[in-house]
């Protein structure tokens, strides 16, 4: 019996027969630029935009949307298209489109078709959800558009694949985002909200469009993507919204002059004037005017009649020398008549973080609010780019079941990532939806997981797995398996990562003494014994757990390790129970902590710095600014996007309560405890690089009428670090911050500070001037951050405030469960490093922070090595370990037909690889790495390597971008040349920061 | 020169070619009760009725109305019912939906044609409005209709008549209008407003549904109407409005089992408890809902395909045993169904008035709100009667801008009859756009009384009269002909009544020294000083008139004079200027008056009567109360629609001033005042049996907090009426009331004053038990009155408030003029007399109140008898007076195609005679009597005569009204055999209240 049996890669399938038809571009077809409406040569042509803005959720759940306005909106939509060949209709998010189309009949979706294929109704964005871009993950990001872009290339082909970026709404722009995008294929991105001071000087400098260099110093042009900010955030110029939530207040066009209030003369003259203001900030004679807005087209053909009055009068004024011409128009048809006027650009390298609105509004406190939801989606969002692995290796591409269960998970990840949904700006009851989304995707991922299991896992005499149990609540120390009384339980994790892990797990149980084995051997273990703030997590009747088991699984490359744990009384064998002791340092191989006489963390050593450090950590809270929705600016309240403190000072948490540290073989660790309603447990492992830091918040005291933002303070006294602190974008490339300073424009600092908070998706650090050490801090979901004092680096854990703060959530912000404030725990990893060896430490560490073993219960009541007998302890699908800068970033079956033909006898897979090192940030790993394809995906033999766009919705070497000039004088069109795979070429090159999106296709087999 | 110059009646048109096409039913068609969807046997059909009710102005005006909502409607329904055979779809209000059809294609109008052709879409009603059935006039009510009828009529045929009648929303119920609808030949009518104590009563008795026997002492079964009052108001069932405008807040019916909240079988079970409620309180296994509401189907797709899915699960559930079938209906396919069931129904001879709809809460306040209103559209109905007989004279059925104006005007009365308009329950914003409308009336109706003049005044050297000016404030002494300082003016009346009248004509002048002349004769005439009260009436700026002018206008039947007047210091024929006396008494040959000496009202006497009472007179007023909108109903305000005073007592307007008395010779006049803002004039004439009564109330004060409903208060001391009072009923058949009491249900009374005010639209009177009395007040527009006290008559004038009602008009009933309190001023004509004698006073004084001359004014500056040999004096079209209780209620032009085709070179013509006193009311007068048609037309011979029903938009003969068996056994089908005009038989006879409405074809000729 073999610990590691190798199990070939995509040595599972046979030939999948398409359950989906596969439209390609049809002839005669007609979308795409082509299809454009023509402008009026020498006059200012007014691209009128009719489109609808359909929050995946937000005020009502995603599904009272669908109901109450979405199919209304596509109904009405369609039918009017229908009827009239000039009009035209982008449609964004697929999460409704895809609801609305599956509801139709033959003959309706024949209709759509048609309308896509002539380029009436464009898909723009394409996403399942208008992603948020502060709080989500780059895997998210590009997985919400993947299953977007998958339905449309199944249901409309070419014709429906989307060529530009339309974040329209949400609350700040990440450069990773525009990067993504750009690899996408996209042409551009159209966005409305931006600084408003920012704004206000594109608008004096006609800089509203530029081009992005989206990867300055990694992926080169190919990151580059043209953008564009919208002239009055993506709603149509004022008095000329015509959709029905408007028209109680807007005046129509009232054009019978037989009747009262004709008014074609003023209307004209109206939207003349509106047009000529806004060509002032823009540089071209083309203009964008969005004619819509949020759930708008509910009563689409009221939109359209007016807008067509609006054409036909405001273009018959040419007749008596007007030269305004309005025309409908989507982006991609504006976005190629600015291409044609063939001008130089302005670039942009850095983002937009974070978003003001007006003075003293900064839409920061959603890069926090609802941390336990935005916890949530990233397991969710981790949990699925396992699972479609191992859907992968459970033949998913033939289990009609395994790709339904795969695509709704997915689906869930994408609505769960919407710009309401992440980012905790929804009302309370739509963010419970969420949640029990995101819990029905877990359902959806355990069907996988359970076949995953069946399929590789059993050995002699059995023919599927034991039942896998999965615990969502281990962070609470609750596991109905391990806490049942079961005297045998197993514990089996799958490690996702192209390389192996020893991953530390901890397991709630409800005694001391248990032995952790494998075939052939008995694990290390420790055993914890539950700390009073654990125990308080959840109602006393819920609680049974009174310890943690402890021990660390190595689970291989792309595979899984089962455990076997009994409860024992066996000495040698069994967990060693952590005793209170009042020492106050903690030592690992590689890190120590120290702590203060009361409890407080004083200093921080590495190894790999060789410093020791004088680290302070501590919570604190800024009360919250109250106030009033009017236009008083300085009466801004904080709530579920603002974050505004009363007056930029903070109350310190004291701390209340040294409770001592824990030591056991693996971990040691330091239990405090601050004011009454925040704790803490600070980890050094014996053979970790890193300390974790536990922090545990809530419930938030508003009994005193005073909302409270709570941070943590991680604070290295005189460390030099100038104002300039560092955080990620969407867990990938990193972004240089600095205090009061914005790389594009003069800020006037309103805010000193809500206005230098930043989104933290993966990490935050300083780096010191002083004495070339770098502190970073990883985190395990999205928080907002900054640095506001030398050596400091601030994470806001955690928001309950007594405000609606105006933007149309309409409720506070505040959080309960079990009938009190909500209480938040995560974790922090903090690494102290020499600045030239912190990427080789963060980078990794932040995958497998992010991509952390999956772990699901059995509890098989067999003897250790009955079970052992009947099932495979450990499978590893990988033959051989990934160089350690190329991350396995995506592997899927493919569902229906792939993008290209698979040769006969042969399943194609979505693979991708990505360089996941900076350029200069490790002297060695960050230099491009060649890996011979063959070798990695050994052992059935490839019969096709394509290479296909980062949506994978198009071979790579079918983009054909439109290409921009920038103000350097560089062309930014000099997209990298797609690899072409020929004969038996499989080796390639990846730089830093690249991601290689592959179709390959793999000879297919039955189960090896 | 004649003075009267005998013009033929219809001496004047030659054959008219239609403008118009005139569709018939076409062969096919599957309209009427054939098209209605099939009941499925043995069930609980509910019949859904799609509808819309479209006010006709209220929050905004009828033509923001229709930008802002019923063209969306229309679009949207059209569309629906196109898609869908099974659809159904009604519509009311053609004010809307001319205005729509006008602008509609040709490919569009076939298709609305096809619809209605095939039932799918009916109209119901078809009036131009709903109109209010408390403060309009039967001619109103009439023509409202009849201008509706005729377009569907000449636009749709047959399919397109109307046969129920829809009262869905008016606040009450008059007898009168039921009677009309019968005689239209309506098969029923639904309504949903009715006392809530009635309703339960009806709901317990199962008696929702019932005969109202509309004239029960006159027009017998002729005026039968099979009456229902629907379940819900005209709202949907509560859950089931899938409107648009609902759905913030209505469920829909979720049915797509794959997303988050499926309710199919919650709203299945919720829909079948709704039906079983509702079947409680109906006789038949046939349910009525109305699905639909105000302006509701803004998106008619969304309220269509909720109602499909309705259909499809709540029938689907039949295979589970459940009994109820639904299908789309109409109102007259279920009235069909329950008139298959033949049942025995009960009956109703009395009226729904007054209306509460919960305790405290009496819509009689709108009876007399908006008293200035309500009187302009009075007027303007009047001048619309003369118009049309004008129009008549003056070819209208060949001169298309006559056309055009007469039906503007007749639009204009229509939309001022709406339940929301005369009512004065609309915003003052919209009351405002009456106004205009009533104004733009005018200025229509000028150009047919030019065009009248012209053909018929002209007589040696002139070849059209002079122009025509209408002053429309005479009311308040304005007149800029009479004012403008000419030396010589012309005033010219139209007498539209059968018979000549003697007409007291005051103008305002600016001297007080004129002279009146006929050709041959001087005018005796009096001059009055202006009152300080008349000069009040406007601002001073605009104060010109210092006097008032005053003579008796001769106008022959049907026919005009005109005087010539001149300024002259001649004291021979110079008017005499009446000067102030102190003396008490008003003196005339028929009727005297006494004034107390502080000026109060004392007695009044009469020839007739040979009686003399001590009456008194008092302006008081009741404080209105306040509240809020709450559930609590006596929180309840007064309103513009609720009259509640705060606690039923009231304040008293003491006598200020005793002004003396004015006596000229052809009137007498006392002038009162009455504390600082009200005033009036009592007038006895030589030569008239009525007392008039000018009263002038305003501003109304507000500065105490308090608003304040006036009332004038007529009082006989120990007059012995005995809580018996009488109204009548859209100024035709009298209704008998009585003081806390309602014939057909037991009245819980809850407020004492508002609960015992019922509309007055043209008299209010009491008969003595003791003296064989009659006193009965007429008056120039529509009030709320009763008599709270033995011997009172008590007419509320005007009301001015400080609290919405909380029915839907957000505003305080709070008219202002010139920066102040709107003052209002009216007149009231007293009438003491037998009993037995008092109809045939009140009966043709009414018709001189309703039907006074059209006074137009000129300013030929000729010489008296230069202007006599220009221009005929005088012209009767009529050759002989009608007989005095018959009434010529109708002449005018047939517009496009009649009903009957006319012979070629006739013309046709629309004559309605009217016999109007009720059965019993004068020994001699109430007798039937016949006249010589022929006679009556001379004198170009008549080719056809046609009876047609009482909306002239079918023949008589082919009306085949539903017949319904009522609980007397009498069965209810009885109706008149329509009269045959065969040969050269001419003569008909009428009944008492009988209204014979006639087409009658003339050979045309050119002008005489």
């Amino acid at each position: 019996m073999a610990l590691y049996y190798g199990v070939s890669l995509f040595a599972l399938l046979n030939f999948l027969v398409g359950v989906l038809s596969f439209p390609t571009m049809e002839q005669g077809s007609t979308c795409g630029y082509e299809s454009c409406n023509k402008e009026k040569p020498g006059m200012i042509n007014v691209h009128l935009i009719p489109h609808t803005h359909d929050d995946v959720g937000w005020i009502i759940t995603v599904d009272q949307y669908y109901y109450k306005q979405v199919q209304w909106i596509l109904d009405g939509v369609v039918a009017e298209l229908k009827a009239d060949p000039s009009k035209r209709f982008i449609y964004v998010e697929q999460a409704f489109f895809t609801r609305w189309y599956d509801e139709q009949d033959e003959a309706t979706r024949n209709d759509v078709k048609m309308l896509v294929n002539e380029g009436r109704l464009e898909f723009i964005l394409g996403g399942w959800s208008m992603n948020d871009e502060a709080a989500t993950h780059y895997t998210a990001i590009i997985d919400n558009h993947k299953i977007g872009f998958e339905f449309l290339r199944q249901t409309f082909g070419e014709c429906g694949r989307p060529r530009i970026g339309w974040q329209i709404d949400p609350f700040g722009h990440s450069r990773e985002q525009a990067s993504i995008f750009a690899q996408f294929g996209f042409d551009g991105l159209f966005f409305g909200r931006l600084d408003y001071q920012d704004k206000e000087q594109r608008e004096k400098d006609k800089t509203m469009e530029f081009v992005w260099e989206a990867s300055p110093n990694n992926l080169g042009s190919k990151a580059n993507l043209f953008t564009g900010v919208l002239p009055n955030f993506y709603n149509p110029p004022r008095d000329f919204c015509f959709d029905i939530s408007c028209f109680s207040f807007n005046p129509m066009i009232k054009d019978n002059p037989k009747l009262h209030d004709y008014n074609v003369d003023e209307m004209v003259d109206l939207f003349i004037n509106t047009t000529n203001d806004q060509a002032k900030a823009y540089r071209t004679k083309h203009l964008i005017m969005t004619m819509g807005s949020d759930f708008n087209y509910v009563q689409a053909h009221m939109f359209f009649k007016e807008m067509d009055k609006l054409i036909k009068y405001v273009n018959a004024r040419q007749s008596k020398g007007s030269n305004i011409n309005l025309l409908y128009s989507t982006p991609s048809c504006y976005l190629k008549k600015l291409n044609e006027d063939d001008l130089v650009w302005t670039t942009k390298q850095d983002d937009f973080f974070p978003y003001a609105d007006r003075p003293h509004t900064f839409w920061t406190g959603y890069f926090t609010s609802r941390p336990a939801l935005k916890f949530f989606s990233r397991t969710i969002n981790s949990f699925f780019q396992s699972v479609k692995q191992m859907g992968a290796w459970a033949n998913a591409a033939k289990n009609e079941t395994i790709q339904k269960e795969l695509h709704h998970l997915g689906a869930v990840v994408g609505v769960s990532e919407h710009h309401d949904a992440i980012t905790g700006t929804s009302k309370q009851a739509v963010a419970f939806d969420y949640a029990q989304r995101l819990s029905e995707g877990i359902t959806s991922g355990k069907v996988v997981i359970q076949n995953y299991y069946d399929y590789l896992m059993p050995d002699y005499h059995s023919t599927s797995a034991p039942e896998q149990v999965i615990c969502e609540n281990l962070n609470s120390s609750i596991c109905s398996v391990t806490e049942s009384g079961n005297k045998i339980f197993q514990v089996n994790l799958y490690n996702p990562l192209a390389r192996p892990v020893q991953y530390v797990v901890r397991v709630p149980v409800t005694g001391s003494s248990y032995a952790v084995y494998t075939p052939n051997a008995t694990v290390q273990s420790d055993t914890f014994p539950l700390s009073d703030e654990t125990k308080g997590l959840i109602p006393k009747s819920s609680q049974r757990a009174t310890y943690e088991l402890v021990f660390t699984a190595s689970v291989p490359a792309v595979g899984y390790t089962s455990y076997f744990v009994e409860r024992t009384s066996n000495k040698e064998s069994a967990s060693r129970e952590a005793k209170r002791s009042d020492d106050t340092v903690l030592q690992g191989k590689y890190v120590s902590v120290k702590f203060s006489s009361d409890g407080q963390m004083a200093s921080l050593s590495s190894s790999a710095s060789n410093a020791e450090v004088p680290l302070q950590q501590s919570f604190l809270y800024y009360p919250a600014h109250g106030g009033e929705c009017v236009s008083d600016d300085t009466k801004q309240p904080s709530g579920a996007y603002i974050f505004r403190p009363v007056d930029n000072s903070h109350v310190k948490i004291g701390i209340t309560k040294w409770e001592g540290t824990y030591k056991g073989k693996i971990v040691q660790e330091a239990r405090q405890k601050f004011g009454d309603w925040a704790s803490q447990v600070v980890r050094v492992y014996q053979d970790k690089p890193y300390v974790e830091v536990e922090w545990t918040v809530g419930p938030i005291p508003i009994e005193d009428g005073i909302g409270k933002e709570v941070v943590t303070r991680y604070s290295i006294p005189n460390f030099g670090n100038n104002g300039v602190f560092y955080t990620d974008s969407n867990g990938r490339e990193i972004l240089e911050r600095r205090l009061n300073y914005r790389p594009t424009w003069k800020l006037n600092q309103t805010e000193p500070v809500a206005g230098n908070f930043f989104p933290v998706n993966a990490m935050i650090g300083i780096k010191s001037t002083k004495s070339d050490l770098d502190f970073t801090v990883l985190t395990d979901r999205s928080h907002g951050g900054s640095s506001l004092n030398d050596g400091d680096v601030e994470i806001m854990l955690h928001r309950r405030l007594l405000y609606d703060d105006c933007k149309g959530v309409g409720e506070a912000l505040n959080e309960t469960a079990y009938g009190r404030g909500l209480i938040v725990r995560g974790k922090h990893y903090l690494l102290l490093n020499k600045i030239s060896q912190a990427a080789r430490q963060y980078r990794p560490l932040a995958q497998e922070v992010f991509l952390r073993p999956q772990i699901t219960f059995s509890s098989e009541q067999l003897s250790r090595d009955a079970y052992f007998q009947m099932y495979k302890s450990s499978v590893s699908s990988l033959y051989q370990q990934f160089p350690s800068n190329i991350h396995l970033l995506t592997l899927e079956a493919v569902p229906g037909e792939p993008v290209v033909p698979s040769p006969p006898g042969t399943t194609p897979y979505l693979l991708r690889l990505e360089h996941f090192y900076e350029s200069g940030e490790d002297a060695a790993l960050s230099k491009p790495v060649t890996v011979d394809l063959e070798k990695l995906l050994y052992s059935y033999p490839i019969r096709g390597i394509h290479e296909l766009a980062l949506g994978a919705n198009i071979l790579a070497s079918d983009v054909h971008r439109l290409s921009w000039k920038t103000k350097n004088d560089k062309p930014a069109k000099d997209q990298a040349k797609p690899l072409q795979f020929e004969g038996m070429n499989t080796l390639v090159t990846l730089g830093p920061m690249e991601i290689l999106t592959l179709q390959v296709d793999i000879v297919s087999n039955r189960r090896s």
